[in-house]
């Protein structure tokens, strides 16, 4: 009948959500919610054996094809099923396009999940041990992932001033139809992430950039069929 | 000239070496090393506001154009550069390629960065207070790193027997010369440091596939151009 998404709560596949609803197609969503522990729950190895979210069953035309990681996916959708739209309008920008699908997860995501992961250290030790939980993390965010944090953020707020009109435009200029492309897809949830308070301080234009992506109609509709999401 | 490599060693860079290397374009290593604290060194700041290795500098034509990111580097010059080599020779064949492009440092790397990360911490805590640093670490990899970590390498290891002749064949098939595509460039690094004795017993397939890259003629060449390199 179509497309599949495996959706988790709170997760990465409000980005394919998003995408799905800008391009109109049929697709029908599977519902799973996070363990005790917030993982990803074990039903989804049933669907993919890397058990994470978000993935998606293709079933057009009898196939039975599963498509694993974020950007794989959002790539697979745009390619095989948007007919032309989703792409950079001005040739020049694909490689914005490529740079940005790839940075959302292979550089500010993997900062923004070791800044979490430190953040709950403390709070799972035994609260006399505490205070050297709470002088490891603070040496971690100090020497490394604040600084580092802090250059991508900032790195990303020039880029959306300089080339992308202060975060009121798309990553990659968007494509014929004004409509976002690939890079936004990829870059919409870590900027989510990190405005949800994990970051203090962030750059201006990356709240106009969000609050962009939240008034989308699609990604609103989105919202109401995905249920209760704490990003936006 | 051409491109111009800013080659940190022991680092992601050395995939782009590789690629270099097969395309056989003209192209100049500029060397980077290491700070003190196994870090990327200042002068990488000066190239991309990121800081990161790789970066290329294309000034081919007389551009001067700056691209950061792996898998973004590895599109930019087989898109560009490569003359329709290193694509899939078989078009089914390159959802595969999207694939593993992104899972390379969207899913597998930052596993293993955390797990080198969490197993420095206690060597940076006063000796009194490193039994409760070991317990830390023990309860990270015992709770989430090490069991991800094995559905990742064990899918790995069974998409290498079932679609890649056990190792001896191409991730996404190789393109029409044989020669590998930009799936292998992203996955040769991460499968290397896992099997530098980051995590123990990894399935054989993957032992094979990295054996296979390093008798690659390109890769030795690269290996001499860049020096001594910890993971080969």
């Amino acid at each position: 009948m179509g497309i599949i998404l495996h959706y988790l709560q709170d997760s990465r596949s409000q980005r394919v959500l998003w995408l799905l609803e800008e391009m109109g197609i049929d697709y029908e969503i599977k519902h799973y919610s996070r363990t005790a522990q917030g993982l990803a729950p074990p039903e989804l190895l049933e669907v993919h054996p890397t058990g994470k979210s978000p993935l998606i069953t293709d079933t057009t035309d009898g196939k039975n094809k599963v498509v694993a990681e974020s950007g794989a996916i959002v790539d697979y959708l745009i390619r095989h099923y948007a007919q032309g739209r989703f792409v950079p309008a001005d040739p020049e920008r694909v490689d914005d396009d490529v740079f940005w699908s790839h940075f959302a997860e292979g550089s500010l995501m993997p900062l923004l999940v070791m800044k979490l992961v430190f953040s709950m250290i403390p709070s799972k030790m035994p609260f006399f041990v505490r205070p050297i939980g709470n002088a490891i993390v603070n040496n971690v965010n100090t020497a490394f992932l604040n600084p580092d944090l802090k250059r991508k953020t900032d790195f990303i707020a020039d880029e959306l001033v300089k080339k992308c009109d202060a975060g009121n435009a798309w990553f990659a200029g968007g494509d014929s139809h004004g409509n976002p492309t690939a890079a936004d897809f990829q870059m919409a949830f870590p900027l989510e992430a990190a405005l949800s308070g994990r970051i203090s301080n962030l750059p201006a234009p990356i709240k106009t950039y969000v609050e962009k992506v939240h008034a989308r109609p699609a990604f609103k509709r989105g919202l109401e069929k995905g249920g209760p999401y704490k990003y936006a």
